[in-house]
């Protein structure tokens, strides 16, 4: 890694120092490797309680739906034409019941794996009529217990339809089923000179399907903008089995009101998305990656108005982590910091990419000279070949794991104006103290620490509350407090993770009645007997 | 200017040949002052026959809708509290009534003017209670007969809502009501150092919400992709006066679905959009624009490649004019062409906008010697200062006025995918001459030429019939000739100009019946009284 404390003068010619890399790569590997048996782990622990049992006070199931018997397994054994497709077995049932975080567990007693969209649309007509409830599952990595059943939903696993329908490399046009993981579609664009305009750190599990369900934002929305603006057509079966289909739409269309844009971020309440069709952008020649620690969240505000002023095109992602995490990432990863010369109370991890490796290493080499001269950087490092640069973005893709490690997390990812942002983890932070609940070294507190991470370019934090046992005394202290200082600053109570079970009861604090009563009718209008994904969102 | 052909090797270096730019400059405000006047010249010749005259074999007036009476005015009176708000007078309705191509002429009796969301509101519940039909007009500057009243419906007219509500300068968020005018909202972003993330000739005339509410594509969306993604919140008055407002929405939201997506592009058949919050990107600090001239359309598509690869993050347009639409700009505009060293098959126009002047150039230097060395292109120009920038994009946005100078124009706004789109416009000339129809110089014949040009970055193409007179004889030799052709290549009949009233009966070459039905349905659901826009859309 290059060391921008020890080069500052080097930073603004051509002699940079160049540190040995060979300590960083072992750690990013090490980061990598935790992170890839993250999911996995916990599932070999103690179960988790049943959602019904947790939130039993709030939620009960709703009788109207049928509970599922020999018959409807008939029927569905008879679509699928597949007895693997069918899983009815508790141990395996487990890893569809249960969400990653181990927060909520489902009862359902059926896993559905579909392979064709016209299986999907058998299954679902199926169900719409005899009212059996059901949930959409992709790679199951959601942060708000959208993707696991409540009761005894029947879940329709998307992750056999899971092929690249086509490519057209003049246009950028990708076609996917919707079971395809993000990490396989982005790979097979980059073996065509493309890339997928959305990176997130579930990339290894999570569906191309379930990243348009959920309308998730990720590391480079910044650069590429949000799934409304990329997503061309979408292929979606709809409770009644209709299959609405606009996977053929061209880049301009203006046709009728865009129907497509419904089911980005529908979570799953009105349809099952099975087929996308997403415009996909050339692969940047060149990417540059820099850790930079900082002293206040002020000099963060102040690095990125300069990042956009002077990295501006080249810019594609603008991340902080606060100095509280670090600690945290430190103990769980049981590695160095990247940056060793001391601790810091922010981090800012920039990345620039474009079609030219000089121009991008000038402008960045100048921004970087620029605000370490005016103080806002105290020290930094740039990564010097593709293996650093995959480790300090492992690094920071890592912190929705060490979050967890001491046991859970209570995660709030909120969009707030940009001079509130930091402000809710000091104000959660208080309260947690004050009532008592919080230690970072106390083993008898509940809490660990409140930790503030996210992505400041699009105004995006992730509160992550991380905690040593799951309790309702601490929900209660976060909740409605939580939701009530978002409220106050005009925030978003979910900024990419949805609502899903979690914040159902919680959108009033984001929307005002008018819109809820929009969302509540159009969920009405596309699905009328509520079989889908029932107990949450709205 | 500097000229390409006559320093090929100056391209490579530093030693750029520099044309004198005068005689161009005065070129340039020509056009533009043609331009400014194209809009308002027609209604001083004879009027343009109704509508319900012209299409009367194919619409009639729907029996259901209330007659104005004078209780409906007085009532109108009461809720604008200002007698400037009201039109009824003949001579005055007619700028109204009319669309700009002057193809549609409406029998309106009273135009209102609100000054307030609230105004608009309480206008809205009125209609809807007393089933009186209405059409929402921005800037009247559509291409579909959109704007206008197809019999007597009541205009509501957003140009006395025209504030700009606020601007953060750190998020870049613009929040306006709907009727400010696209140029005038611009040059207040720019005084800001920021942009409005579209751009088109019109944006002289149009509103904010009226771009909003066509879904308008533009020049750089190229470069900043469609209103789905920089819209982030709207305020609508429903049919029934209801006002939704998500005005307040930060770049992220996942709280439900996305519900100002649906009047994006919704043609005031929903809903009247009253004000607009949108993301604006930075001003980029340097801009570079070059005309091109290339012998055919397969070279065209090759420097467009080019363009995408070598330009990438930086390359914000790539418009393409075919050689016929230049010889008619040369005749209307009477100006020698910016290229001066002859006729060509095909001009391209290429800007750049970036961070680094220097950088800027040097990719557009390296990609255009390429270029030339390939032997893609002919010859062409590079604007060496703001002036002859903006003349050269004025010659490129004086063609629609160009296209309709003979008497009148036949607009098809289509996307294709880009082997096939130049493709339509030979094939719209070949049947137009088979019919005998067409001929440049023959002024009995009702058509001047087939021209085409477009933005190839968005498939999008531009096809322009060029009539001297409107004729049910051309019409019946396009239509539906045209859409069949597009529908065949699975494109769009509609890129970015709408469906209006020209395209109602056409939806069906673009969307399947499952959309149709769709978009059916949520027309009724917004709107089931059918006050608004009624004959249009769907």
């Amino acid at each position: 890694m290059l060391s921008l404390r020890r080069s500052l003068r080097g930073v603004r010619g051509v002699s940079l120092y160049i540190a040995p890399s060979t300590r960083a790569v072992a750690k990013g590997l090490a980061a990598q490797a935790a992170r890839r048996t993250a999911v996995a782990a916990p599932y070999s622990t103690k179960s988790v309680a049943f959602t019904a049992d947790t939130y039993g006070s709030k939620v009960s199931r709703d009788e109207k739906y049928k509970k599922l018997d020999d018959a409807d397994t008939k029927y569905f054994e008879s679509v699928l034409q597949d007895t693997n497709g069918l899983i009815t077995d508790a141990d395996d049932l487990l890893f569809f019941n249960e969400d990653w975080m181990r927060k909520y567990r489902g009862q359902s007693q059926l896993v559905l794996k579909p392979k064709t969209t016209d299986q999907v649309s058998r299954i679902l007509k199926y169900c719409n009529d005899n009212l059996l409830a059901v949930v959409p599952q992709g790679g199951n990595t959601g942060l708000v217990g959208g993707s696991v059943p409540v009761f005894d939903e029947i879940i329709i696993s998307l992750s056999n339809l899971n092929k690249i329908r086509s490519f057209d490399d003049v246009t950028g046009i990708l076609k996917a089923d919707a079971g395809v993981i993000l990490e396989n579609a982005d790979q097979y664009l980059a073996d065509n000179g493309y890339i997928f305009p959305l990176d997130l750190g579930a990339k290894g599990s999570c569906h191309v399907g379930g990243v348009v369900a959920t309308n998730a934002g990720g590391l480079r929305l910044l650069r590429y903008g949000s799934l409304h603006g990329s997503v061309l057509g979408l292929e979606v079966v709809l409770p009644d089995g209709t299959i609405y289909n606009s996977m053929d739409s061209l880049r301009k269309d203006n046709t009728g009101y865009d129907l497509k844009q419904l089911f980005i971020g529908s979570e799953g309440t009105i349809g099952i998305i099975t087929g996308v069709s997403i415009l996909c952008p050339a692969r940047p020649q060149a990417f540059n990656v820099a850790l930079l620690a900082v002293s206040s969240y002020e000099t963060v505000l102040k690095v990125f108005a300069g990042a956009r002023r002077e990295l501006s095109e080249i810019l594609s992602a603008f991340e902080f982590m606060d100095g509280k995490s670090q600690i945290l990432a430190r103990r769980h990863l049981k590695l160095d910091h990247p940056i060793e010369s001391g601790e810091y109370p922010f981090y800012v991890l920039i990345e620039t990419s474009g079609s030219n490796k000089d121009h991008d290493d000038e402008k960045l080499e100048t921004f970087l000279g620029n605000a370490m001269e005016e103080g806002l950087v105290d020290d930094g490092i740039i990564a010097q070949d593709e293996t650093q640069l995959r480790n300090l973005w492992s690094w920071r893709e890592s912190l929705p794991e060490v979050t967890a490690s001491a046991g859970g997390v209570y995660k709030y990812d909120v969009s707030l104006p940009l001079a509130d942002l930091y402000g809710l983890v000091d104000a959660a932070n208080e309260k947690l103290v004050e009532a008592n609940l919080a230690d970072l070294d106390d083993e008898s507190k509940p809490v660990v620490d409140a930790v503030g991470y996210g992505h400041i370019g699009d105004g995006n934090l992730h509160l992550n509350v991380c905690t040593r046992v799951y309790s309702k005394e601490i929900e209660q202290v976060l909740e409605p407090f939580v939701y009530e200082w978002i409220s106050e600053k005009k925030g978003s109570v979910s900024a990419e993770h949805g609502l899903g079970f979690q914040k159902k009861n919680y959108i009033g604090y984001s929307k005002n009645d008018v819109e809820i009563e929009m969302i509540k009718g159009l969920k009405k209008h596309y699905d009328p007997n509520g079989i889908m994904n029932p107990y949450k969102y709205v």
